[in-house]
């Protein structure tokens, strides 16, 4: 196993900072919410004007994360990375638009359009998915609130209604350092759970019960500030699966298992007037690149089992209850 | 050249249905709404409950469309499909949410999650993109008013503030018939067109002017009732290119020219209970599929000139005039 | 754990039948070859004439796989699947058209091309790669002499010379049953184990030691008689990531890790005559779907083992020993 | 339309070289050898040594093209392009091989693979493509006689047989120069044209004929001495189908339409010696990146009239002749 970061967190990588809301209220009967928005930012400055490198994975597709096929064009993520329910993408994307039009007066005016990037998990088991708790201020006010202190993780922000191997999963993170005699990079992840079986789970030995929830998701959001682009990132995000794997995902059917990745060892200056850019970038072929590999397969791991220990057991609609998984 | 559809319109594909909703006007001296929501609606049915088969392309991913992962991963549409401009994603997606769960019950209830599929262009030359004035209720009421009858063209719907070669730019519609001495399949379009330079038009001789225009977009949706199945409308979808070729289009840096194709030959029923579906689809190596390849390549060139043709001189923000293009 | 086909083997799948060539011989002090060729057959037709449906999914493409290409734009294999080292492709491509053209005269003639499928994996620590060891007549050989009996495992075809975990690896497989109440599939795989390196396997716990090998590669073919298309066979192809991750995989820079799934259910005939084809297929929110993910994560995992179990401890070029690994 | 090369080749980036070997021989009374292979080389030193950047797009998959799995996945180029008919391709790529051994002692012994990309259309019409008529010894030669003059074009090389909107196909060429006030580049393609009805032609008007030729394929090599790594030169190869597109393509379903783009800006040494690489890269939103996809439109576009044009009468198998296009 590498060394882990000094908080184990995706915050250890200097710059990216993390905001969570969270709603959990009865509205009547029938009715809970239970949900929430987090966002990731990859610095503290403007992100439309400081754009980050970056890559994707569609693992598995059932999933209705916004902004990809941008990311996959120009390689480049402009925006705050916002997770939140699946019901709730659209208000979501609309406040992070806001938010960065209330910031950045020249979008839609001299400069052109910005690419929102949403993800999503379907908390709908223990969340009135169909009430529309969430708005677009949610979102305003989960990227204000962000901040670069070790991540709160469980059952809080976009984790606050997930469902994990039929316990309760949520927000989970890690983070590793890789290194060689001159160099010394960080990597870390942020990860919303709620997916598998409770026979799946590799890290323990869990009964089988009978419990309807959905197939789930899982979205998982890589920082690092060793120096890659989009190929590279690509990649990077590409090895979650093999970190899901460990955990006993076979990355099923209504899953949405979508990774992305982003380097914040350059940023890409939204300034017409250059004709170049410049990038230094690690050879993919020398060692630290399988450390990367492996980190990224290790912080997964961590971050799921991470998601399961922090997360508590939560009431939700028509009362069901999912319990805290019994991991020490 | 083909023979042409009964009204050289996407209509002309049995059930498939478009509705427009259309806004302009003066807020205030520096700000104009001139902007709107297009739905294509592939048959009179429940989507969700009766999904229909598809695919896409994207030519250049310098755009914002949601919902295309799941229909990679699935070859399922399962929503209304969406146009509206760049800023007002979100709005239009939560709308047709909105509308989707009014209509559908078991949606995030027994069901699991809806995959929502909204296009855009960028239309901030003429519209005052960064004033909110899309909100849900003009995507519900796009997919409510939609009708079979012929489609109303240029600056209309999600086209109304669109630019194409310097000129008015919008909505533009073709259909075409292929048949062999056995069976007759029809296949039309609707684009969006709000792109390209004076200078690249092949189909006219413009000379070149400065218009400050961004490098806009162009989204193209593809209907047929030929039996095809995902694989081959994602073969469909890619020969847009051909046609944009034809008009003059390079595809350039900063417009999302991306097609959907979708067929309404067979439907998926949302149905837990059987553990197969049956498809027939048309064999990739009889002469009618190169036809219809040749179809999507004349009814893409076709769509956009008329797109031209039918959009009248149109004034939008900061007193900015856009003419009708001098075709005859 | 689901179940276990009849002999845990590929050949489980009816007709699915498995060709070893092995080479091993010095040629001088410098010089030891050490390698060969495997042919995986779908079943005992002409494959040009009665093609599979197929999908594939590149984990990491630093590989020289041919053919998937064609297989990902048509849906279909349409020759027998090849496996030798990556420095023979070319003659083994060569020599696989050379059989399909002398057993299908119409290829070339009336009929037009065929697509040839080559996998490889780099056996350059144990074999002489440089030496040109393999031609034609070995690929011609494999196929003729494939049989539908348990497959032979280990350091044998083109897992002679293949190195994995620091052990000798080389040819592996596994298989399951998926089942409801009504229904039975089997879904197997059969693999070439190259890549790892000590430290990294989860199934055993062996010490690091410093070992010069390349990056190595796994070539993972997979056959199942469930019926599936070209989009889910694609599906099938991407879980290996998982299985692969179990094992202890991080999908390093330099291996070439890449699935190829086929189904035995429909054969797509070779026959310009007819304009359309059936197919009837599981649909993918079927909990078998989910029964048949888990099956490639449980196989691919188990026959990477088992490559490790049944290869011998071998001797190759320059006196190099790769012993056997200590597992029961 | 911009200014074109000074021989309007791809030879005008320098550096680069082409070579032809032309076969055309008569076997017996019904087979005729006529066919060839074309190497296009990105610099007169060791490619495997020096790596370009390369990037590609399958704008129709029916074709055999070996090597872009691993161009895709690390974004280089590493061999000499090689062409040739679809029924040599395994021919080719062993020649290539045991070229590539010969001169660079270290590929399998302490360096590790070499990955080939040959490409190929299907000469079958002309040629007897079922006869073993290109062997190894055919690539090398190509490979060695390969020169940077302006290149010789029509039936020649890997377009000896090829047919092209019913009329003599084969090898075509052009370039173009970008610029803004500080920077000047050249991109030139070279392509293999073998598709088309004769009805299908844009730029001339052919009254339709029977004439039983497979839908052909069109393979298009870019290269440029703009500095632009593998994201955009899949982008700028990606824009072959709009330049197909003018002539007249609809990128039949039997066509192998595939397009290879290459940056001589930079090369990657193969050197484990050092962690980092750099670039510079031209920005994407930078207005001469759309000069340089209007660039790809126009050669291609005018590369396919030039291989007609230069395409002389020939006779090939079964006595079947090919005529010259009525083209000025």
């Amino acid at each position: 196993m590498l060394r882990k970061g000094k908080s184990n967190c995706i915050t250890d990588i200097s710059g990216v900072s993390v905001g969570h809301v969270t709603l959990h209220h009865q509205i009547d009967k029938e009715t809970t919410v239970c949900t929430g928005v987090t966002a990731i930012l990859p610095h503290n400055r403007n992100v439309f004007r400081d754009k980050v490198h970056a890559g994707s994975a569609i693992l598995n597709g059932y999933g209705k994360t916004t902004g990809l096929i941008q990311v996959n064009e120009l390689g480049l993520i402009e925006s705050p990375i916002m997770l939140t329910n699946t019901f709730s993408v659209g208000y979501v994307w609309q406040g992070t638009m806001e938010y960065m039009l209330k910031t950045t007066e020249e979008i839609g005016d001299t400069a052109s359009s910005i690419n929102i990037v949403v993800g999503e998990c379907n908390d709908s088991y223990l969340n009135s998915a169909r009430y529309p708790a969430i708005s677009p201020v949610h979102a305003i006010e989960a990227i204000q609130t962000a901040s670069t202190s070790p991540v709160e993780e469980g059952a809080i922000g976009a984790g606050k209604g997930m469902v994990c191997f039929g316990y309760k999963g949520g927000v989970g993170t890690a983070s590793r350092i890789v290194e060689d005699q001159n160099e010394q990079y960080h990597i870390g992840c942020l990860i919303v759970s709620n997916y598998g079986k409770r026979e799946d789970a590799q890290f323990a030995s869990w009964p089988t019960i009978e419990l309807d929830t959905p197939d789930g998701s899982i979205m998982m959001i890589i920082a690092t500030d060793a120096p890659l682009y989009d190929r590279q990132l690509n990649r990077i995000a590409k090895r979650c699966a093999a970190g899901l794997g460990r955990t006993g995902s076979h990355l099923d059917n209504g899953s949405g298992d979508i990774a992305i990745a982003f380097s914040t060892a350059h940023t890409y200056h939204q300034n017409k007037q250059s004709m170049k850019a410049s990038l230094t970038y690690l050879r993919d072929e020398h060692p630290i690149m399988n450390q990367l590999f492996q980190a990224v397969t290790e912080i997964i791991e961590e971050a799921v089992v991470r998601s399961l220990k922090t997360a508590v057991t939560t009431v939700g609609r028509k009362g069901r209850i999912i319990e805290r998984a019994p991991l020490v």
